[in-house]
């Protein structure tokens, strides 16, 4: 949740933390107009100079923040603030939405289901107004359905500006959290169902798990709703008027992932009460076996102690009937406990069958 | 809560999502006037054409969402926008308004009690200059009674224009919460009284239940407050004036169902707490009867296990008042800690009876 | 908390759920000047027509809701919209203020402490230019302080014009809530006190009525004070100048009300810890007990469980001294015990003694 | 908490309830410029007639409010609005801040820790043109230290007119609550101490009692701010320009202290959390101990039963090594006990060691 | 946590509370344009008469507050406000931002981990025209990066007003606090390992101990955000332009160690959880151990009781099988319980095994 990308407390801003195993990054440009489409992965920064050009949207895909000086060469070429450089690079920064004078710094986080919980990774999108600049840290192919919808010449992104591939970029980074939401949602369902079955302490680790998991979601769309607001917001006019209602829909998709994320989490709470009840019931179990054995056993041991005593004056000893008649007392008593028991409750089954679950 | 009819992240905005299962749409059109009513089910959507008229009210509303090519047509006919028809189809969607050019969009959700809890049901709303546009998930009855009060010619809904017929529609979807909060109401009293009486591991898991429900009426309630507060607040040419004290009504509603459903939420929250404790007070007779037990028989078998030792020098074995005495002895101690645990409480009736109810 | 009093969804706006128990309607008419004054109760609603006079104050109170035509009559004599009259017979409403062409209407909700908890009653009352009209669910005597100040002339309220009149009703249904949450405080101190003493399920269960109440008065009074608020806020030219310090003081009230609320569901909700506790304390002295029983016990009669055995070759028991050296071992190993439970501090009162309570 | 001095409900508003231990008034004036001091106690309001002059601040402070006569003269004289009065009277009110049109009167709550808790008292402050007018429940001295400073001629309040006095004794009541805070904040910690110690019901009633004080202190510092925020806000001719910048210091206060108290409140409840699961802790102890015993002497017990049973073919008990061989097995039965409970880590010390207090 | 510097009840505003083991001031001045650098400790205030120039920075580093005379001195030279030297000297004070004429005063908390918890520290900031001057409690380094950037004639700070020199600092400040949250996320991964491991009570104090501290921090880092954020809303004449990025980002910095805090809040609640249901499966675990044991051994003692009885007519004794036979019994009964408690899963492995961790 918290990786050490912080450089000293006193540096001077704008100082970048390039990670020991950060990648060397990949530069992938795709410059399109409605009627043209140029792609290719560039290897010098330089390459870009000649690639700008009015009326065409050339989308610029940074993958990898691994090299200081190729970063410092995008921000020469395209007059990027030192503090917004450290925001790319000093990654997670929490998201939002800063205007330069000569393009808006978007910061989103995508959130991925990796093998140990949820993966945050961080993607900068600079608009300008004819490029779109991205930085990812890792090569991924989320953004791969964009690309392709450009490749078979899709009208509207075609012939929109830079502002709707942001969009689109933004939107796919936000539609990345559905399927999170939809494995959170068949966990939670599935723990319900162990729990009330059988009840372990490792699920009690994995509702813990689910909370930090969910709360990390939380903290990471949050500020994206905030951040897509103020872009919706702010009269930005890098942002193009018909976007403004595709960037409405962006936001009621952090609003409805937020809203599920909250439903989660008070489901999680409540699991918990459910498994701290489940513990408890068991134990209660626990207790009524030892409760109706020792009520059984103890009393009728302490008869057999009585006729176990060695007095010389004991009547009972002599008869031809006393030990029969002892046994038939001793059966008739603990039949009689089992009968109480039973009328109690506690024998016979208190587990929860199936038919029980529906109150 | 969360199904999966959200399209692949990085689809194109505006990509439909047809469930496999969703009805064939059914379109029934009302078409009225203070002095006329014409009503049919059409076929084919090209019929509307010439049923759209001034002065008129015309209410066409299709039943089902399972046919790409209809709903592309309507979107076609009324100048919907690809966002709009997308969340029309792709539901659940969060209730909200949105203002368009020709029309406003309301989304609503009816929350209706169905075998395996609340089942919600998406309901979508153009409101035109002349038409309202509704499209719902299933074939369903909620808007009977306001086809009756139209074909019965009501003085108010036949005079006024397409915004009444609009609220009359959320009002319908509003009210249909009150019968499911009585139930939910009903349901919570008969669980207190079971879980004084006789606490069991399934009620646990029917608050858990109520709870999960209870979150998903909230969060489907207060996003439609909001929406009908857009409605009143905005300055919509669309919404005739005096329909705007009906709005304020609906809005009210909204207001009183988050009340009570916040009221069940907390009761609920409450009987899990009423729940643990009475269960903790069972465990408590449990115990108590295992302690009564062992305490009073623990110490007599002790003493019937000192006369069973074989000791030579044992004078009391020999004597004829050594049996009847230690039996006096035995019963005398068995007496004392009865009445000794009596004194604590710890005998006679801790359970709750019927006149402890009122405290 | 929530009576089945409304219509069935889709039906007409402001059709009139009359309660088969609901009271046939009273009219109680006090008219007055400065220096006039007459009061009656009337049978017919045509009666009023005469009595509305400019520069009187005309205080037409009905009391009771059962006959539908009754209110009709009223509706359209002071020209009530369909919709406040729906709020005023379709009880329970949410407190509020709303303003109509001729009037404004407060929505007011009384809340009285009846044999079974909490007993809500709406007042609703119109503020007229000349007149007030109020109507209540039940004959009660909460506004006879008023009539008595009417009718003994005082100066105040003589001279002052409707607003005073219907500052002075909210103001007495407001100061009710006073006595009920003396009753609620010397309640919870009366438990506090039984539950530290002897904790018993049923203080539970009074705890859990008394956060149900408690609830019940928030709901009440918090969309009250918001009510209070809007008459203060909106420049409404029924409310006269002078009353509006009048107001602010009843919407204190209000705020003050609430304060208290909270801090009772605070300390109901620290009560339900406390009890929780004192009932774990009880558990953990029946285990005490228990533990120390069998742990003095279950060493002895092994003992005696060794010497019982037949073993010839055993000869202990054919020494004189054995009997007398084994019970003195047992008592020393009994006293051992004693003395080693009361070291751990098991023995002894650790039961809460009346000096211990101020911590 | 809620003293009873509400008048009956419906009573005119204005009525005072004097309380029948209230203190007689005593009237002490100081008057003052910043060269001339006058001190004195009166017995006649209407002494106070020549008293006030232009240029000179006249304090009248009011100590006691048992004689509704002396209030009313005030009232006469300086012009006070029956509520205000009422405000002053019927203690204890919400502090806030009331503009009348010749004065403003400020409600503060002064927290004392008396005896048995937080004591409230109320200290009601009139701001006029040219006199300070305060009213207190009982004799105290904490306003002795602002009575010196005028005394001894101090510059800064000798020069500043009337609205400065206001603040200095607003200031002083504030300043109240940090003894007040650093009482409960060592209450807690020497709680915390004993809690780990030696976990006792009545500490659990202590940390109980410490958050309903904690409550009641919330309760009054919270409209506290509010009103010094109003005094602030709202441009009052009253209180002059300089005097803004101390009562900004003043609403600082307020906000350290809601800090402060918050942060006390959550301590108590993780106390609560700590206490509770000392008590936990304690139990598994307790039957730890149960489990021990009887695990080693149940199987010890049952042996010595065997050889206690009257079968004639025994073979065992006739061999001369039986017995010392049982009792070997016996010996060598319960050490192997007590090592796999020592292995468990059942055995030595699980109580907290004051080495063990800093994880 | 709320240390006693403040002044008593009543006290004069401005009085100063010195601590009586405050360090002696020492005194450190910087003093820099784009092409110079004057650095000394000076022993007197008056020789900083002759520092401050236009177009200079001159930094003043106060470091101990132990010298009332010396405080003075610098209030006559800066004409420091008294309420603000107050707020410099009586520390801790709640971290704000105050306009004066002359200059602007920023308190601000620094948070170090030291031996015991967190160690907050103040550091008081006046921003003037041409100087900043600083007041720290104690002797520390943390300043000393900016130092060094100074001495080494980074062009930003050297070519930037007093303004930006503030801002660095405040930053130094804000971004001590991320090591500190790294230590909190160590040391509550660190307990959760050892709390699924092996809960011990000393485990509740450091999570109680970690929750007081991140609530310390919390409060620390709340109202240094809202000061930052009134530094960039208020226009402020002595925050040059382009500062108002690099606060921007201080402020970002801000919200994100909050989101961490609250993080982490939740995770030290959900870890008590995590915790609590530990220790309850424990004792779960030596309740069946009990129960085993009993269940086992409790019918097997009784069937040597019987034969132990001396009753004449047993013929089961006289049986040559007898003796065999009954043993066999007992090793059956013995057996069956085993496989009954294995099959319940009472015995085998319920600890949480490390292969179980993750759900």
């Amino acid at each position: 949740m918290f990786r050490k990308r912080h450089p000293p407390a006193g540096s001077k801003p704008g100082t970048l933390v390039i990670h020991s195993q950060a990648q060397q990054p990949v530069i992938r440009v795709m410059k399109y107009k409605p009627d043209n489409l140029e792609e290719r992965d560039i290897a010098e920064v330089a390459e870009l100079k000649d690639m700008l050009e009015v009326n065409t949207v050339c989308w610029i895909d940074v993958l990898g923040l691994g090299d200081e000086a190729v970063l410092r060469e995008f921000a020469d070429m395209f007059s990027i603030h030192p503090l917004a450089l450290e925001h790319v690079v000093n990654v997670p920064q929490r998201p939002k939405v800063e205007r330069f004078e000569e393009h808006t710094l978007c910061i989103t986080r995508m959130a991925l289901l990796g093998d140990e919980g949820v993966e945050p990774e961080q993607v900068s999108v600079f608009i300008g107004p004819n490029y779109v600049l991205t930085f990812q840290e890792r090569c991924g192919d989320v953004f791969d359905p964009i690309r392709n919808r450009i490749r078979q010449g899709g009208p509207v992104i075609r012939n929109s500006g830079p502002s709707y591939l942001a969009y689109a970029l933004l939107d796919a980074v936000i539609d990345g959290y559905y399927p999170l939401l939809e494995t959170f949602g068949e966990k939670l369902e599935a723990l319900e169902d162990e729990i009330v079955g059988n009840p372990q302490p490792a699920m009690l680790h994995a509702i813990h798990g689910a909370k930090s998991d969910l709360l990390a979601v939380r903290r990471a769309i949050w500020p994206q709703r905030e951040a897509i607001n103020a872009l919706i917001r702010d009269e930005n006019p890098l942002i193009a008027e018909p976007v403004q209602v595709y960037l409405r829909n962006c936001y009621d998709h952090c609003v409805q992932i937020m809203d599920a994320v909250d439903t989660y989490r008070e489901l999680a709470g409540s699991l918990m009460d459910v498994y701290l009840s489940s513990v408890g019931n068991r134990q209660n179990e626990v207790m009524k076996v030892l409760t109706i054995m020792a009520s059984i056993f103890i009393p009728l041991t302490f008869m057999a102690g009585i006729y176990g005593m060695n007095f010389e004056n004991m009547p009972e000893l002599h008869s031809a009937w006393g030990y029969p008649l002892l046994l038939a007392a001793m059966v008739a008593l603990a039949v009689g406990m089992i009968v109480y028991f039973r009328r109690k409750g506690w024998l016979g089954g208190q587990r929860l069958g199936p038919h029980d679950r529906k109150g």
